[in-house]
């Protein structure tokens, strides 16, 4: 469906350029049409989305029924004031992905995006994830079908 | 579902006080079993979350079919660091409402919401609402049903 506000369309390289820079995503699912969301550090490789979490836990639960997610990041850039309470609005930046999870198996693949996650967060040196320590972690990819991007700039 | 880590619920209290105090809120809805997400100013107000939106688009299109939503916000309080990747983790406050969709059709709630939305985000007076200025936007409030905060802190 096409975006309404068509002025406030961002490029795909700026929704990327948003999901590279978020701290926080949210992730959306939906279990028999009911909708579930949980905000999570993530880190994009590629052209997916990762995020690590427990081996058990409700969102693996909808996961596995129903892999199809929506994945959001925003920020808000700071609130235009007005003299009428219609004066106001919002600077923002935001995307909004739509992609299916998978669960991450490949030893490589599951390393280099913890770690990635890692060096993301991380303001100096640390000792990367191996195999072991990769083992008490589930890493879960949203592999990106589509992505948007839409802005309202100062 | 009970939340996996009871160490890490907040109570009832502080997950409302999140609602209050957060900016950005992430509405989250079901279309078919697709979930579908996006970052919102929004009040709260009673026993609901209220936000505005043109009389058109994609969401209400969304909830006049499926009236179900989750709503979530979080804050980053920043990030653990430590000597190996796996001592990574995130300091965070969040909480996650299911609730209802109703159109708010009441001029005196409409109008107050409005308000009170406006006085959210301003910081100073500002010329309130009237009915006729009411009148150009779609007031949409998500009945709360649940809430549940969780948190890391420091």
């Amino acid at each position: 469906m096409e975006m309404r506000r068509q002025d406030r369309l961002a490029s795909r390289e700026e929704a990327l350029e948003y999901l590279r820079s978020a701290e926080v995503g949210y992730l959306s699912l939906s279990d028999s049409n009911v909708p579930y969301t949980v905000p999570l550090n993530f880190v994009l490789m590629g052209n997916s989305l990762y995020f690590h979490c427990a081996h058990v836990g409700r969102k693996l639960d909808i996961l596995r029924k129903n892999p199809q997610c929506c994945f959001v990041v925003s920020f808000l850039d700071g609130i235009k004031p007005g003299d009428n309470a219609c004066d106001y609005g919002a600077f923002f930046r935001s995307a909004i992905v739509m992609g299916t999870a998978r669960w991450v198996e490949d030893q490589e693949e599951k390393i280099s995006s913890l770690n990635a996650l890692t060096a993301k967060h991380a303001e100096r040196a640390f000792m990367p994830v191996n195999e072991q320590t990769a083992a008490s972690v589930t890493v879960v990819a949203v592999d990106i079908e589509s992505v948007s991007g839409k802005a309202r700039k100062r």
